[in-house]
């Protein structure tokens, strides 16, 4: 399945945007892109980048000959591992940059191949950087700038198998570069679902979900990768680190709790127990639309505090209804869903909907055979494909998200949105509107997703995409400064580590340092993401 | 408030048993433990431990002069610092040796206070001990043997305070030394609960809960003190970790989790954020028995995987139900109830039924006005009372407990059983029974808590106490040989680090020791836990 262009056994990926070759708009959605950026008065994207267009140095150093056969320089394997798919990542491979490349691809087919290629940097003084489906927006997967001898992208597409299942338990035991559709087709004769969704789902691994804390398809309870993981194994520098698979433990800060987030900086996920769930039967919801973003934030509060545990419960405000062509388009609105295996939810939503009710919320019915959730869906998963045209077309197009506790909500949630228009008026001159949807609830607050678009910018893409590094610091400074996270599940990266610093206490910084030192003691792995 | 007995404002601690001198036992229940004693043909207690029968040596050291108002060395208060409350805590007391007493107690009133004695400490070469309540089963708050100039233990019960309320997020900032009570009391006029109900919650911290991830009232979801945690403050000898207050998070390994757990090996939990809940209004439930505990464990294992997310979901197997004198005090049982504050909660209570009831479980009728529910409540918050006098009368009596995934649990239950009994044989030469309830359930596993009482064993309370060492060491190597954790909601304290260092990868503790060392790099907090 290799072909002379590159050692990957996977559909050739595009290096300069999402998803593979083989997947494509279909034409209206090509137009529709078209027609936005013609309305406001930008030019197309141009051609697309073609490998041919990038110059790349020759790689400074050769693996070991025992190693070689696993190592890939082909110029689509290097750009395809130079970045991940942040508007950066993107805009720059528009602009035929690709200044930091690695120098080698590495695709290991097991541990001991593994241990043997950390071994060898951290002698030589390579950088290595773990890579799963490459789908980080964060800056998680490109190569340090300096100060290494070389750098090398360690490719986990190989580790693709679910290895065990124990159906008592619901538990498997999956590899750490399986994809997302690799899981679930392999879980699915069982009946059983890992049920773990995120926008980057077909291009995204186990290992990296881990590493980075990703989130998935609850709104509540098991928001994030970290409530399915029963145990990890992590190999590093130092040695392999195999937590033991329990469904619950009091032993001492929690081990697990240190691979996840540990973004690379730590070792090599290669694999998890996961805890596995039936696949869903019964199915309750609803979509309801507010006056007011007020009101339709105390009804989510109230879902959110009420021990119901919607698996959905997401709330469009006017400007991201607009956008994705939802409910009444005008109108806050509210998506809830319940879902289980086992027994009819009517009776979770009945009272769930009288929650909603109190707080003024509307029923909306079905438009035209497509629910709002489904439009919504639609929209949400084809969004990276059409961003790559924006891109391509000099729009600056990004997201940030965060969570924030409800008493703080309110004024982070203008705060945050009149702080980045600002920036974005600064560094363009334009006027942008920021949208936002809640994506995750927790009793003590939401965690709110923000999207904008700036188009036509002047400059062109090249100051398009010096204006994004502004606009983006004081997105960083805007969610930190108003009581938020840094990041709910995007992962910290190199892009957010100026507020991860301001978040996290100094000492916590320099203790998760030790614990990196202790892995990784030759400070080769994942350089610059997170503490190193 | 202070007596010239000691600086403690709080009500007078039992030195050797449990609760406080003005908590006694009623004269039937003092009837039935003599009666069961008795029924042995074992002698009963004599005398309970007098202050006066202990020779202390005098403190080796004097704090500070600025400190000194704030440090006691009164024989009391010393002997009410010198351990917890696990079996060899106690026995000692009876036998009249306290051979590690503290050489001062001191009574920080603020954090400054805090700051400063670690200063000195970290300085003198001093051991400290935080305390929160003491009520350790695990050798968690004794002062180190040797290497020491001398030890402090530090007590937090002048940090009671429930400091802000946050009625919007439902959180609440609270002390570390608030015991239980005062937290509920605090709480209790808003409306407002942390809901967090340890057998120990009359007499331990917040503090404490956090350091040792102490297991609460819920059998489901928020099983451990860790799921309230919104964030932490922890003095450390190297300076304050704050963490911020946030829902959740995806940025990095979440910070709090290294404190949860640290077990007071890396600073003192001064104060800390924690998710409230509203009193619930609604509730149903019922009692179940089960000809086999199989059938039982099936029960509990489809309640456990449903979705339903019972607050209650406790199965006693046939030697606990005799001994709680619960049900039909033959058959396995299962109590399961859920609560909520909005809404009614029958619809949740009818498909539990119907998983229970395929699974051969039998409603049991209330018995004489009390439902076995209560009867086992009663039991339980009586239960460390009962064992004082137990104790004092050469009974060795002991719990632990675990978790384990479902597949493991049948040769887990089995099998730990066995080892103990043929341990306690070997020990003391006779019988004993070996019970087990269920106090918590995960999707992927069971939370078993095992109990056992030897009557009689030869040799008095000094071989009784040789022989538990020896019984404990059994009980240790049996849970992580079955798969198992050392400790659900116990601590690791020193009883249980023979298991953990199994359990925990070596590599693994080492990076848990650099960040001890970065936290406390003269070595002195709570030495000999976890990983000091």
């Amino acid at each position: 399945m290799e072909s002379p262009a590159s050692k990957s056994r996977r559909p050739t990926r595009r290096f300069w945007g999402w998803g593979a070759e083989q997947d494509t708009l279909f034409p209206p959605e090509e137009a529709a892109v078209a027609e936005a950026v013609a309305a406001h008065g930008a030019a197309p994207a141009g051609p697309v980048p073609r490998v041919e267009e990038f110059a790349l140095p020759p790689p400074r150093v050769a693996p070991p000959a025992a190693l070689a056969a696993m190592f890939s320089a082909t110029p689509l394997d290097r750009l395809n591992h130079a970045g991940g798919k942040s508007y950066a990542d993107l805009a720059r491979m528009w602009l035929r940059q690709a200044p930091h490349v690695p120098d080698w691809v590495a695709y290991p087919a097991d541990e001991a191949a593994i241990v043997a290629i950390l071994e060898w940097v951290s002698g030589a003084g390579v950088a290595v950087v773990p890579y799963g489906g490459g789908s980080s927006v964060v800056g998680g997967v490109a190569p340090p700038a300096h100060g290494f001898a070389a750098s090398v992208s360690l490719d986990m597409e190989r580790f693709s198998r679910v290895v065990e299942v124990d159906r008592v338990s619901r538990g498997a035991l999956i590899e750490g570069g399986a994809y997302g559709p690799d899981i679930e087709a392999q879980l699915r004769p069982l009946g059983l679902t890992l049920r773990h969704f995120p926008q980057s789902f077909a291009y995204s691994t186990l290992g990296g979900w881990i590493a980075t804390r990703a989130g998935g398809h609850f709104a509540t309870l098991a928001t994030h990768i970290d409530d399915f993981v029963e145990s990890t194994r992590m190999v590093t520098p130092a040695g392999t680190v195999q937590t033991r698979r329990l469904p619950g433990s009091g032993a001492g800060p929690a081990p697990d709790r240190l691979v996840l987030g540990s973004e690379g900086a730590f070792g090599v996920v290669t694999s998890a127990w996961m805890r596995l769930q039936d696949r869903p039967r019964f199915r309750a919801g609803g979509t309801f639309r507010f006056d007011t973003m007020e009101s339709a934030c105390a009804a989510l509060r109230g879902l959110a505090q009420s021990g119901l545990y919607p698996s959905n419960a997401r709330l469009l405000d006017a400007a991201e209804v607009a956008f994705a062509r939802v409910g009444d388009r005008v109108s806050p609105t509210l998506i809830v869903a319940f879902e289980n295996a086992q027994h009819p939810v009517t009776d979770w939503m009945t009272p769930a909907a009288e929650i909603v009710a109190d707080c003024g919320g509307i029923a909306l019915a079905e438009q035209g055979g497509v629910r709002a959730a489904d439009a919504w869906r639609m929209t949400f998963l084809r969004m990276p494909y059409y961003r790559d045209l924006l891109v391509g077309a000099g729009v600056i197009v990004d997201t940030f998200e965060s969570a924030v506790t409800w008493d703080r909500f309110p004024a982070f949630y203008d705060g945050v949105r009149l702080a980045v228009a600002d920036a974005i008026r600064r560094a363009t001159g334009r006027a942008a509107v920021i949208s936002c949807r809640i994506t995750h609830v927790y009793p003590d607050g939401p965690a709110p997703y923000f999207s904008y678009s700036v188009f036509g910018p002047d400059g062109g893409l090249a100051s398009a995409l010096a204006a994004w590094r502004e606009i983006k610091a004081a997105c960083n400074a805007a969610v930190v400064d108003f009581g938020g996270t840094i990041t709910h599940h995007h992962a910290v990266g190199r892009d957010h580590r100026s507020g991860y610093d301001i978040e996290v206490p100094a000492l916590m910084r320099s203790a998760l340092a030790d614990v990196k030192r202790r892995f990784d003691p030759a400070g080769v792995m994942n350089p610059g993401v997170l503490v190193g």
